[in-house]
């Protein structure tokens, strides 16, 4: 029994490290091979391959190999619940062991060749998995599902034995499920309960069971996929599939660590573009849950806000809680889709219950629109004139306890500025709160519009509670205010970036730009760049640097400044330099030639005693009156290059004020990047200044992300600091460069 | 029946446009006069006057005027559960009715004149309540509690019937509840539990019931304070009275507004005094929340930033959901103190729960040590080897099944790193998860550590949760991973506050110090002072400026620029000059003679174009290499002046990096101030740049305080902006400054 649906107790932190540790192919490999021209500039593959699962979650025949009806054998009980299972499900059941002639009364086959039929599904028990494999893949078996641990979660020996295992599969028509995983795909999911389904992806089998018991609260489940240490199918794979599911409202993710960031993203563009909400915990906040998640330092610590970001840019709603995840991807399957309005009323019979509520939902981001003077009066034919019907609505108590009560109800569903009503029940009051909640689960059959429903009792056994609001699939009930209030906000969320979704992939591009030449002629591969050739990487990708000149003499530079118009910023160039200011090797605001000649003196002798190598001094055109950003590349493990930008200067480098997104992404999401920096208002002018080139700044964010693409693992890492964003009209100059090439 | 237990359902929004309307009396007046030699430099009082309560919660003989036994009465219901409630707690009861000889067969005064006792209590449950309460102040009763509504939370007519009810109390011995409250506190509190108790105050009962509920999952309850429109008695009133009685383990409350802010922080001050944790929800996180509890516009609204620092100063934990409220106090009130370490271990029977709490407590704010290798390897005495046990701590599930299980435990609460111990039990498995909770229950009753169990199913009615954890008092049980990293943190900061509690009553000041009678002569009732003056007025209270001169002539300007030293920065000075850098009224960094003769009279030029009435040219020392802080004074609707210190320049101003703090507060809340600034790494130096001289920053917010409290309400404003602070030793230096008399 343990083994069988709590198999993974004792493993899930092995799981996390197997996942963490797994095998990462390059970019351009998921799973299986991609397809040529399905490939972006950067090598990596622009659609998901969505295996065919049918066959896995409805398997018409299952092989059960170490099958086991012994008393106290460990395998007896996984034996005895994939039997029910498959009893109720009306598939045929194989045992496969090589000295047992039945079990459980069901003629046992000695080994898989021996197998009657190509079974849709083999549960694989034994504590060698790998030669089981290649005879299924040899007896042309669809799926494997493998329970054995002691794989990539134990280091390197078991990685190795768990990339033997994926091998073993890979060009076969087989696909294999874990290792370390479990039977929680085949559990009893209840059939009597209606409405749009969650389906659950979990890397812990322990952790999905809050979801799954959600059944007992008439939530419907539909499948599950404990994805185990992903040697082959990953959760990516189960993303993709759920998304193009009919009856799946929602997908509800339990998440430690991914197997390829892209492929990920690519599932989770599938369920964008159909509108399908995906809702996950992710673990990784910090570096202690990252370093326990993954069992190892380093790899996946501090990259938490790329996975945030990437989350954030394919729609996928990420909560912290399993209270939080139950209950927003509750609500995300069964609400109606879209809503008829952002508009959310709260309505209570109790004033204080309203002013508390309104506050923490506009606190939660979501709008309280005022209801209008007509609305108000009619409201005010059920509800005494004293009391506050503006939204949030006061009942006062007595009209929810006779007819006006559903009448006040229907009347707020029936106001076009109203998507949503929330009725918080502090405490329950039968006389009242009973004929309350009847009504509020009556309306909520009889209108498209979303009814929450915030059951406030922490005791939970009224039978308001348990038979009614519970009892009906048409009104979201909650227990707190803070989880109800989530789950709205993700309701709304999810249908504005439906609505306005446009998948990046689309028009990701295939092939380099003409860019592309003029940057590999400057690359060095191992070395930090100059400045000034750092310069010319972003000229040659169309970004503005300013007029500039190297030079190698006094002479040289009062000529150069001639040319690029006094006043003159002189600075040391040379690979390897950093804290230029710091060293004094920078002098800004030269007016004259002596200023210049003697500013050459002087850095050429500040380098010779810092014992710094130059290439010469840049002579540069001096750029002011604009908002210091930066804007930079680096590498992330999971997702390959990302694109941060931020408010630049020492004030906002201390308060890390900086936006990360994860290629391939458009414009409307560099503008979101922008819009998310705490000190954005700088760029719309503050105290008089003009405001900032917007227009630019997104078009060096997207010329850099290209450079990033077109470069990959070429360009270790590039930091352009300041990038000098002029007035309105007048574009961005990137001021100082730093690239360092792989 | 729902007049008496729920007779605030109809009135609450109406209750908190009382609180917001009602008296506000005069800085030195709370509800009682207070002692001479009792008041603070502002003529604010520095002790709480608390009201010998006693006979209010056990009063042993109640009156009930306009009591009831006719079926279909309004008043038969509270009289009903009065007489239950009496009979209950052995008090004697007198009905009060001119007509009626008896009420539920107790014999019926006809009138307050006519009782045959000084009554303890009297509930007045007639519609004019003003005849009745001179009565009774008459009769000398001790407490009156008001039923009736229609007062302060109507409007103006009904404030000054309000005043009127206040009035009629105030020279009498007979304090007053209400009006427009209601029986809460004189419901049926459960005796059969133990522990300490919660105690609670409301001011809307409905949002109390599911505070009260909790003695439904075994939590004690002793007192219900429903405090009503606060014409007399106030939340302060009831703070301070909970904070001294045994057995009360933590104050919990629902505050919509504050009758007196000073009030409120003496009270909180006794609790915090004594170690008391208070806990509180209060509606007002936003405009929308503030304007709909209070009811009228404007008067909170947007002050939210200093009711929060308010409850940060004198250590109330606020919270935002009357779930966290409810789990909150239920742990403070009957968790051991103080914790013996501020180390928390989480202990799961799955690796995965282990990570991910790991990871969610740790973004909280608390500290996971990991174990000692001692420690590990006597945990693996009894736990697999390839199993995490470095906190968190994985069991694998199966030792929890057997003897291991409580072995596991008790090694844990042994660890002097430890003091929180945290068990999350995400699914019910009842094979290990019931022996799991037995363990805990049982070790938890021999501990002085705290025990934490998270039961993570979302159905709650398994045996193991209802009659084995919530059968617990030692154990303090969670339905969510959230709440439960709330109320351990709000245990541990509660601890370290008191700990490292100082009352700034203590060493606030009586007399007006010598700086006072200079500032006074600076002061210009109802104008904004020139720039000059208001630096004279800094001066006056030891704060440094920079040398400078005002000048009327440009031979001046340059004598001036001498005796100041060059460079100099010149400024138009005079009343009512606003926006000075941007109208060009500024320059700075002249460095000859013939510079400042030039600014002499470009500055007097512009000014004459702009139409700017000068008192002068000022002529300062420059002043640079510092940190651009500002610090600033204004005066809040409940708190009086309030002292707001930040980060200066445009940037952080766009950042609104501040922090503010109601007087009193002493040195170390002032270094609070600064540690909770976002961008507070400038102080410390940056990019090689001199910490600052946080010391003199501390001393400036200080004698700002000082200022704001000896001038009170004759000083309208106060900007310092910027204080430039210099590095350490070498102190800070107002820059520029604004100050607007009242």
């Amino acid at each position: 029994m343990l083994g069988s649906t709590h198999g993974t107790l004792t493993t899930d932190s092995r799981r996390a490290r197997a996942i963490a540790c797994g095998e990462r192919p390059g970019p351009a490999v998921h799973g299986r091979p991609a397809q040529e021209g399905d490939l972006d500039v950067s090598g990596r593959p622009l659609h998901a391959d969505v295996p065919d699962l049918d066959h896995f979650f409805r398997p018409r025949s299952v092989a059960v190999i170490g099958a086991s009806d012994a008393e106290g054998r460990p395998h007896t009980g996984v034996t005895r619940q994939l039997a029910d299972w498959a009893d109720r499900v009306g598939a045929r059941l194989y045992p496969v062991h090589p000295s047992r002639p039945s079990v459980f009364g069901l003629p046992c086959s000695p080994s898989v060749a021996d197998l009657p039929e190509q079974v849709d599904l083999a549960v694989v028990l034994v504590g060698d998995p790998l030669p089981v494999l290649e005879e299924l893949a040899e007896a042309k078996a669809r799926f494997a599902v493998v329970f054995a641990s002691g794989f990539a979660e134990t280091g390197p020996e078991g990685e190795a034995a768990q990339r033997r295992l994926a091998a073993a599969v890979e060009r076969s028509g087989l696909r294999l499920l874990g290792p370390n995983t479990n039977l929680n795909a085949f559990e009893h999911f209840r059939e009597d309960l209606d409405g749009p389904a969650i389906a659950l992806i979990t890397q812990s089998g322990h952790q999905g069971r809050p979801v799954f018991a959600l059944q007992e609260l008439g939530i419907r489940l539909s499948h599950w996929a404990p994805t185990g240490n992903e040697a082959d199918l990953e959760t990516a794979d189960f993303l993709s599939y759920f998304a193009e599911q009919p009856g799946i409202g929602a997908i509800a993710c339990y998440l430690e660590g991914l197997k390829d960031g892209r492929s990920f993203l690519l599932a989770a563009d599938r369920a964008a573009r159909r509108g399908v909400p995906v809702v996950a915990v992710k673990v990784g906040r910090t570096e202690t849950g990252a370093r326990t998640a993954a069992s190892h330092t380093g790899k996946l610590t501090g990259a938490d806000t790329v996975v945030d970001a990437a989350l954030r840019q394919f729609g996928v709603i990420r909560v912290d809680g399993l209270d939080e995840l139950q209950d927003t991807a509750a609500l995300l399957a069964r609400a109606p889709r879209p809503p008829r309005s952002d508009g959310v009323a709260v309505y209570s019979i109790s004033g204080g219950t309203g002013a508390h509520v309104a506050d923490l939902a506009t606190e939660a981001g979501l709008r309280l629109p005022p209801l209008s003077e007509a609305k108000q009066t009619e409201l005010h034919q059920w509800i005494p004139e004293y009391l506050n019907v503006a939204n949030p609505v006061d009942n006062g108590g007595h009209p929810v306890g006779d007819q006006r009560g559903r009448k006040i109800i229907d009347a707020l569903l029936a106001d076009p500025e109203i998507g949503v009503l929330i009725c918080p029940i502090t405490g329950p009051f039968p006389p009242l709160s009973d004929r309350l909640v009847r009504d509020l689960v009556d309306a909520a059959e009889h209108t498209d519009k979303l009814v929450c429903v915030v059951w406030g009792s922490p005791v939970g056994t009224e039978p308001a509670y348990r038979e009614v609001l519970l009892g009906s699939s048409r009104v979201a009930t909650f227990r707190t205010v803070g989880n109800c209030l989530t789950a709205v906000r993700a309701y709304l969320a999810h249908h504005r970036f439906t609505t306005a979704y446009r998948s990046p992939f689309d028009e990701a591009p295939r092939t380099p730009s003409p860019s592309y030449r003029k940057a590999q002629a400057l690359m060095h591969p191992g070395e930090q760049l100059s400045e000034h050739a750092a310069k010319q990487l972003l000229r040659a990708y169309g970004i503005r640097v300013p007029r500039e000149q190297l030079v190698t003499s006094a002479a040289a530079a009062v000529r150069a400044a001639g040319l690029v118009g006094y006043p003159v910023v002189m600075k040391a160039s040379g690979a390897r330099i950093a804290h230029k200011t710091e060293l004094g090797l920078v002098k800004i605001g030269l007016t004259s030639a002596s200023q210049v000649r003697d500013a050459y003196r002087e850095l050429t002798d500040i380098a010779r005693y810092e014992d710094v190598s130059l290439d010469g001094v840049l002579v540069c055109q001096m750029v002011e009156q604009g908002v210091e950003m930066v804007v930079g590349v680096t590498h992330d493990d999971l997702f390959g290059p990302t694109v941060t930008v931020g408010l630049g200067g020492v004030l906002v480098e201390v308060l890390r004020d900086t936006a990360v997104a994860v290629p391939p992404f458009g414009e409307e999401q560099a503008r979101d990047m922008l819009a998310g920096l705490r000190g954005r208002a700088l760029l719309d002018g503050v105290r008089g200044r003009p405001p900032a080139d917007l227009d630019a700044l997104v078009e060096v964010v997207l010329r850099v992300q290209r450079m990033a693409l077109e470069l990959g693992d070429q360009l270790a890492e590039l930091d352009i600091n300041p990038l000098m964003v002029l007035p309105q009209g007048q574009g961005a100059v990137a001021l100082d460069a730093l690239a360092v090439c792989r």
